[in-house]
């Protein structure tokens, strides 16, 4: 055995993440670009001050106040309105997704997604010694509802991952889909990864409306991205009470500091100042994805703060002359294609000119 | 299939933890009983006030401050001192733990400990589908030296959990035990969880000590204990770089907050001030283990901040007395023994008060 007695399949693996560079235009991790107030940073200061007088207590192990608040959230994108104890949460909608595969997915289950998609989700499924599954979808990434329902029915996964709008492609998913899917998953969980659900378009509803109808569908939600506040941390679903409750038994205890918890409630209290800017960063990606396409570029729909363009014979030399102009995009996704994450305007327009002067060194 | 699809094998469980109860005198989840300074409060606020001002971007996903400040913290305790390559950090030991038997644990390997131990330990192996191997602890919860090591070169864990000082029984671990199991791992690893470790008696080195000889020994600490910072979920190691750098690829992607890595910061820049009443709450230890003593109750030996003592023939009746009276323990360890937490003198009289009156009571 060589040291150190890693697993086996997990040798020689890279950790999962984007190269983290201290560059002008950061437009590769779909971020918001608009930070928080310093209202808003004086009230996180102060219900951090606040909880630190206790820290050498540990936190409520079931954050009572959080799961209230989240749910008040929800409430607005669903006439049905969700309860607390339709909520959890967790450190980032990764570790809700791990564990919602430790819960309801593990040895002897798969789950299954359909590519292009996160790249993340086969990690979760590895780490819980999930198999992996992976359907695919059409080549404008929208899924083909009935090949995607047979595949279903014939693997029958304990959890199905449906990104909506999915990353990295933007590509949301119409509800006749999610409930399509959510009846051929019998019972195994449907999850709608809402991650990016506040950038979708006018008109197309959030997955929590349909949380009456069908109680294996889960709806998993970030404070990362239209939140603003991707350095907090925060993940959270909604679901039936008795999902929420089976976590339980796999969520390591206390996992939600009490740091977390009161930084996680002041911003919810901004709530409208900090999602603010998102009708202004969906107006701006709507009309970096009409420029990408006036300029002969090949661009998926986007509902999300991103844009994945191409196709390009050599992606990295295009993502290289971008870094070189000082502009930090995504290489990810099918070949040929690079994701630009919206930013502020300045920053779009320094983007587009870097992109203008690359493509034409490049022809 | 019943609703919800949890895995059949955790039908049934209740979530880990003791019960938390607003009583007066909190006993039961070894906490410092002293909350941070003003000063302290104020240094954290500004801490992520500073950090919240960029909320929207994601943390630095290596925490590459964070991890020099704890080599610095944990260089007190080894003349050989520690590199930041050699520290790494996650939400809480139970996550360094949970990572360690992810990396290098799973499916066709096992992990082993010696009962009675934490409990958590086996929850572990359970969600990382890691084997679960019990060896035993001798009547004085010390561990046959001859005994473990041949359980060890037998059974051939992956992993080898060590706690130092033992939770729940304050047990430490001679270092050449520790030397002597590292040895029988052979390619396997051991991990010496030092939790309570900065309440260890005067004379009892750290396994810190002995890393540079054994390159499979991982020591783990946190800064919930002595630390008195239990709401900020802050567990870390040190190991060899090599062990650091394999956990990379199992961690979730961006795992510990800008927020967390702020305060945990800030927190390591007051330590003086945190573990200030570590010398205190010692002596408080080996006061109420004497006074247990001399009421005729059998005490374990303790290098820890909390005292097993027993044993009753319906410890649920004490503990029920206890609460009662506004004091809350923990049932905990094996049959008839409970445990408590070291707090204020003040709490510990209130303790000592409290468990005279139950005990005349049930005689």
């Amino acid at each position: 055995m060589t040291f150190p007695p890693l697993r086996e399949e997990l040798r020689g693996l890279e950790p999962y993440g984007a190269p983290q560079l201290d560059v002008p235009v950061q437009l590769n991790v779909n971020e918001n670009p608009y930070g928080p107030s310093p209202a808003c940073v004086a009230d996180i200061a102060t219900a951090v001050a606040h909880a630190a007088t206790t820290l050498n207590r540990y936190p409520d192990r079931e954050f009572v106040e959080l799961r209230g608040a989240l749910a008040s959230y929800l409430s607005r994108d669903t006439p049905h309105g969700i309860a607390p104890e339709q909520v959890w949460a967790a450190n980032g909608s990764n570790e809700v997704m791990l564990q919602l595969l430790q819960a309801f997915g593990g040895p002897g289950r798969s789950a299954m997604s359909f590519a292009p998609t996160y790249s993340m989700y086969p990690e979760y499924a590895r780490d819980s010694v999930t198999e992996w599954v992976q359907g695919r979808r059409e080549d404008d990434f929208s899924i083909d509802l009935d090949a995607a329902a047979a595949l279903v029915r014939e693997k029958r996964p304990a959890v199905v991952l449906l990104p909506s709008p999915n990353n990295p492609t933007g590509t949301a998913l119409p509800p006749e889909a999610v409930g399509a899917l959510c009846e051929a998953a019998g019972e195994g969980l449907v999850v709608v990864d809402e991650a990016y659900g506040e950038f979708r378009r006018t008109g197309v509803p959030s997955a929590l409306e349909l949380l009456p109808t069908y109680r294996n569908l889960v709806v998993t939600r970030t404070m990362s991205k239209a939140f603003a506040a991707a350095g907090l941390r925060l993940g959270y679903l909604a679901a039936d009470p008795a999902i929420c409750d089976a976590i339980r038994v796999v969520r390591l205890p206390y996992h939600l500091s009490a740091v977390t918890q009161a930084t996680a409630l002041a911003a919810l209290r901004h709530a409208p100042e900090l999602l603010g800017k998102v009708d202004e960063l969906r107006a701006e990606r709507d009309d970096t994805v009409a420029w990408l396409r006036a300029q002969g570029h090949q661009v998926a729909d986007s509902d999300a703060n991103f844009a994945l363009f191409g196709t390009f014979p050599d992606r990295h030399a295009v993502w290289q002359g971008l870094l070189d102009r000082g502009v930090l995009i995504r290489e990810v996704g099918p070949e040929g294609w690079l994701r630009v994450s919206i930013g502020t305007a300045d920053e779009m327009k320094t983007f587009k000119q870097a992109l203008t002067e690359v493509t034409e060194e490049k022809s």
